[in-house]
């Protein structure tokens, strides 16, 4: 019998990807685009301000190339919460003119493993680091890509049937690249197993755009990623505040 | 030549999923839409009433992303009676905002095996057990999340080539797992073979929604699933019920 | 060289399936509704009389889920005849309501083999059982599920490298289990290597629905299946006559 | 170093496929839609005769099923001219009853190898059989069937890493069931390395349908297409010229 | 543990694909047609002369077959500045008339390898081979083809685990092929790890179409593509100019 990694969850988070129909969007007059962003402004700023909810954390996110242009980003304690927060966008006017063309949802995850590997923990949401994962409060970084992942189970390569031991060696390999880009590339990890259709969900943010690329590109030959990781698509894109809205449509 | 594992089986199923339009469904007046949706409650009330058949269980929920925003869950004893469902909500004026996006059609199914297992049955139906899995009736829990699924035949690694005791050794292990999770997670295992497109749908139902990753990931280091499983999307959701339906729309 | 198993084709066979455009079709007035219905069903009542062509055979059937509403089934001696239906039903007022989401088409097909293995026969279509394979005539059963599928050519495990030997002895294991459930579920198989995506397309009729799914169960299990079957998607339905048309719609 | 069998390319290719928007089209009153026809009939007769380009060949299919409503096959010796026949039918007003669903670009190809087989050619294009391939005019045969394929990369079998005689020897064996069919099906041989999804384009031409089932059936237990080929879709059709063009419609 | 091979990266790129709605297109008047492509042209001219960033290069390219009609090609220094350019585009009028069908962002790309096997180099972007690469000025070559492209992490065969060694004795067999083709066709590599869905785009030019089927062809049969390459689409077409869109239109 296998042994599992245990894991802590924190919030809840959604990426909801939405794509303007700029064609109608041109053809509001001046006034009534005014309206429409107001509304929407209001419903970014009371977002990030998790105004619906006691603790959470949320974003819009411009996004490059034909996937969609606008992304928001929630967490929130409840699925309720992340429910209730897609269907407020919805009664805006501003969703009027976009669909939803992709959509992620899972839960701040962190490994018991990695938290003793920093020592016993009696109660982990008193230690900060703890907290700063699962209680993840979007950074102020410019830039952010997000892509979902699986561990492979092939016939032959087959993560899940490695040892335990075998696995955290590979994981603590992988976490030195991370930590390579401490301060330069910050990570957010969404356990998604059970909850939507890929295993993790990872999204980057920095202010130095190509660190990205150096990143996840040293990460791909190391053995984890150069033998286990399948990878879905990756999205990429800038964070628009409620006060850079109305420039950027 | 391989043993085949007998099954019994219970009621069809049939899991619809919906996107609603938005902008048309807001563009309603206060009137019309109070007006769609006491027709559309009133088809749920009757659905879960099982009005249209002697037997049955139906249930409605919302579901989370871009892949869906409505759930309509019917268990029958007949296909025509899921057929006619379906074709009853088609007829509502709710349906008229919405698409089908997705679907599944399955059978409650239990193994001759698993009965067995229990001793000796002279007719199953009698037993509680049995009845329970068979006629499913969709438990009043919160939350719900449905995936398909395969056993996998890859050249090497080939399920359906196993002799039967290594697949009942497995299968038992598998059960284990779930076993821990009684009165936390509720089951209902769908057989599909032959009836769309991936060979079991399984449904969770639960109270508490971080329990379906932890199931679900708890499982996937069981050798069956680790090796053997293959999934379909994930899809998920809470309950709605009639009396809901109003504040949630 | 490997040997080639010959067979024999008969009629051309087109699955031809459509979804109905509900809200639409609703806002028909009665009136309207009537006519279109009357229209098709003298297009249903024509197609099952073969009235386009001196042989044939034609039926229509009700499909569950999201896949489609509608499936024609038409057998004729020519390609020609084939389209022409298929041009026929699209200038009826009903196709005007659906859009077509799927189609397959294939030849029905005996394999020599399989003709020989009952002895040698001068003339195969004087043979009665090769005239009911090959001109197939739709039976009168209550439902119908179509599916495609391929032999595998993986780079182990290739159907088409096995020797002549093996492959007849695997496909007699599995004609065994098709034997079974003779009287219960009778199967039409078209042959579409270089006329369609897949190699075959089949088609069970049964008046007892839950026999689709105890059959492709028990074959799953067969060698050939076990190894060698790709299956692509399940499309299942009950069977709607002219005079039942009216009421389903 | 791997030999690469060097290759002669003769004119470009284009099979450009369109479904027709029935509803609209009917809704054409009868002039409306007799002067549609008569440009469109117009602009394929102009493409048969080749009146834009010096050389060429071009016809019009009917294709069965859902994939599209009708075929424009078109070659020419450049790319400019295959894309101005494209915009030019994209101006008649035909296609404004229709959407492009599928299309391929390649070019038409002869190996070397096939070439010296015959014998030494100091300058191929003067051989007829040469100029038969490369400079390829379709011909008047009833059916046609497009598909796409890849010779397989696989991680154990790959067409790319076999010695060039390997490779030579297996092309000439699958020649040899080509041969047989001399008269019967004639096939066009487009090269889309570089241009196109697939590295390859087939297309047969045949009076008797059946025996493309009968060709590609063959083939698929010839080593080379048993071990090393993948396909795409097969789309089936029958010619449609121009006189028959406003009866088709 | 593995070596990483470094990279320099230049400008971002991207390419962005467009299908024009022709009918309603040609439902403009002559006038309104002229108005929106003058401002396309204005548009097409600036981009050109990337008046909106110091530096950078862009192209106008018609695409073949039912993919695209129309691929904008933009390299600038950020991010913001090419996100900038598909919105103004957005905002045309001829943009109205289109839909972007497919995008795809990457950052030119030259790895240190290269660099450093032609010398010890202090300052990399003094030198021009490197400027060439990175600033890659799009060249004045009549025919373009796209497509991504990743190295296979197979269970077997796994790029990114081979040795330092023998990743750079493939890739430099690679090279001596792209050098036969030096003067004739031209590349640009643009590295997409952690930006995009596949690992990299590579974009070809050149005066003569044919060559980019050779070069793929002869490529193909290079350990490193044979084995370990495994591509997307290719989209192929040819340059217009500002001078030639209303032509093109």
């Amino acid at each position: 019998m296998q042994e599992v990694p245990e894991t802590l969850e924190g919030w809840y988070t959604l990426h909801t990807f939405r794509r303007l129909d700029w064609p109608r969007w041109k053809a509001l007059s001046t006034a009534d685009r005014a309206e429409v962003v107001s509304e929407a402004v209001e419903f970014l700023r009371a977002s990030e301000a998790h105004a619906d909810a006691p603790e959470g954390s949320s974003a819009l996110y411009s996004i490059i190339g034909h996937k969609a242009d606008l992304m928001f980003l929630h967490l929130r304690p409840t699925l309720e919460e992340i429910s209730a927060l897609e269907r407020a966008f919805a009664r805006t006017r501003l969703a009027d003119y976009t669909t939803e063309t992709y959509s992620y949802i899972a839960a701040t995850e962190l490994s018991l493993y990695e938290i003793r590997s920093r020592g016993v923990i009696e109660n982990p949401m008193d230690a900060p680091f703890v907290r700063a994962r699962l209680k993840f409060v979007v950074p102020d970084k410019r830039y952010m890509v997000f892509y979902p992942m699986n561990k492979k189970r092939g016939e032959d390569k087959n993560w899940y049937m490695l040892p335990m031991e075998e696995r955290r060696r590979q994981m603590k390999s992988h976490g030195t690249i991370g930590h390579k880009y401490f301060g330069i590339v910050q990570q957010m990890i969404g356990g998604s197993v059970g909850l939507d259709d890929w295993e993790w969900g990872v999204t980057l943010f920095s202010d130095d755009l190509i660190q990205f690329k150096k990143l996840v590109y040293e990460m791909r030959f190391d053995e984890v990623s150069a033998v286990y990781a399948e990878f879905g698509q990756f999205l990429l894109g800038y964070r628009v505040k409620p006060e850079e809205l109305d420039a950027h449509l």
